[in-house]
């Protein structure tokens, strides 16, 4: 079907924010061949890139913690109101399976079905613990088309929550009654990093532990400094199920885009500038993994090291200088 | 005084315990001379580079909350029941001042007069927030000095307590009574990388404050992991003035050797490998930052992606092809 590869056929149809071609684009944006991705640069030029209006949330927790439910009900929430909500969600088994939309669109039926709301799963494959790079991609051309809020739904394992913090505004973590526990499985650091925190199911007899969780986390968080100054990350509780505490969300989301513009505006552009670092130096580090004489030295130095036999710098050293011998310095 | 970089001359003086030798052995460590560095891993490895029996504790905590005085106190008590103490300390001034070696001395005076004891400053200078590339090699030296309590003293500002952690077994955070408020000025995550927590200056009328800080921080630390299977991180008040608490982090720290000796032994293998790794990516890192052509490419497109011209992934890639251009490569 060659004109899934035409550019002013996808340009015009995401424009129109017609569904089917949005995500035929996002699947030429989550290609790994050159000439789709070369295709997608220039897509992406060609649309509006920056739409300042636009809300980009990322949805976090461990596994369990209700996530699905939550965006299910609070995306129905928002378009109810209006809102045109993209779901971008990562489905950690579809390194296996290659996609389960069949499973996300049952995750989340209501929402999967409402005409305001586009829900789009994406392999969890590549790097970064789930959050591919081509989800930064993805969200230019889903605000392109026309959503004003973006959600991004991580697996909570850890590295993707780093991850989606930089690919996000308002990073909300959800979190099962049980405070006195360890940290429900959730790495460490990424209480740290939300927006707000919202403790699910509480409902019937999880109520009182539900507060009791929210008051605990309330607590502890005032240990932490604030991420953006004046924002002092609000603990809600709630029933995603049954749709209690998303008001409180929304209004909390509504205050942080009021109260935090011009920080959020700067955000956005150091996150350009963190993918940007991050990205060269790992294309350079994987250039360099893959090729056959650097990546021979890398694994003898790398054994050396392990087995006590060479100092790290020292043979952090004899690595540059096989490096500097396959590549001609010009000095600075 | 060529006889300082005559290597059985250093190794003998190190091996006996020589402090003026032990000194000089630690400024060519700290040399940014090719030679001195060769001579350094060379020394290193005639050594006994591995020193089961030695514990390796980091002291951070933000200015004030008295890392010298809990140093000084500490290390007197350890020194008086017979162990060696070095104690590399970094001194954020020394960038300008080029070592305060009499500041130190002045700092922890009783210490520093104790034949069981050496103290060593270093510059803060170099990467990673105050921990010098060197302290690693510095450790080492010491080890084969027959130390067996190496203090490795941090500036309290994020990065070098992350540096000091790879380089520790035990990791001693120094607080302020005063909970209830922000962090007290360190950086979010520290808490976690702690595996003892000292409340300091619980003395006269601060005592009610201390253990109201010593009950929130043991509340808070609920919600972590445990780093290590099995280690609570206990909470400690006392007073590094009127040395009250440090028998109690004396014991801590025992026991922590006592229960977790295998783990110690995997994580510094782990600490060697996650310096490699670190370091060669450094060094490639800056040497494409000093090489001429492509530091002007990587200037260009920094420009161009903050400006929104172009897109991280997209300019990352650019700069692949320019790298690749420049470096015959070897597909694996």
């Amino acid at each position: 079907m060659k004109h899934w590869k035409n550019k002013s056929f996808l340009l015009d149809g995401i424009k129109r924010g017609d569904r089917v071609i949005l995500a035929r684009a996002l699947t030429l944006v989550e290609s790994n061949l050159a000439s789709d991705r070369h295709l997608t640069y220039s897509l992406l030029h060609e649309l509006e890139i920056e739409n300042k209006c636009s809300k980009r949330i990322a949805i976090s927790g461990s596994p369990g913690a209700g996530k699905s439910t939550f965006i299910e009900s609070f995306g129905m929430q928002l378009a109810r109101q209006g809102k045109q909500i993209a779901v971008l969600t990562i489905d950690p088994s579809s390194q296996v399976s290659k996609g389960s939309i069949l499973g996300d669109k049952t995750r989340m039926e209501e929402l999967s079905r409402h005409p305001n709301a586009f829900i789009r799963p994406s392999a969890a494959g590549d790097v970064l613990g789930g959050v591919a790079k081509s989800t930064y991609s993805s969200i230019l051309i889903c605000e392109a088309a026309g959503f004003d809020h973006i959600i991004i739904e991580t697996v909570g394992v850890g590295q993707s929550e780093i991850a989606a913090r930089q690919l996000c505004d308002f990073f909300i973590l959800i979190l099962l009654p049980g405070a006195g526990d360890d940290l429900q499985g959730i790495k460490k650091g990424i209480v740290e990093i939300a927006d707000l925190i919202f403790v699910n199911k509480a409902d019937g007899v999880s109520m009182e532990e539900a507060e009791k969780t929210r008051k605990a986390y309330e607590g502890s968080l005032k240990f932490f400094q604030e991420r953006i100054t004046g924002w002092k990350v609000p603990v809600v509780k709630g029933s995603a199920l049954y749709r209690t505490g998303l008001d409180s969300v929304g209004q909390w989301l509504e205050r942080f885009y009021m109260q935090h513009g011009d920080e959020i505006l700067r955000l956005r552009v150091s996150q350009q500038s963190y993918w940007f670092e991050n990205w060269w130096l790992e294309a350079i580090k994987r250039s360099i993994e893959q090729d056959d004489d650097l990546s021979k030295t890398l694994n003898k130095l790398r054994g050396e090291v392990l087995l006590g036999q060479k100092l790290p710098l020292e043979a952090s050293e004899e690595f540059l200088s096989v490096f500097s011998q396959k590549m001609p310095r010009h000095k600075a």
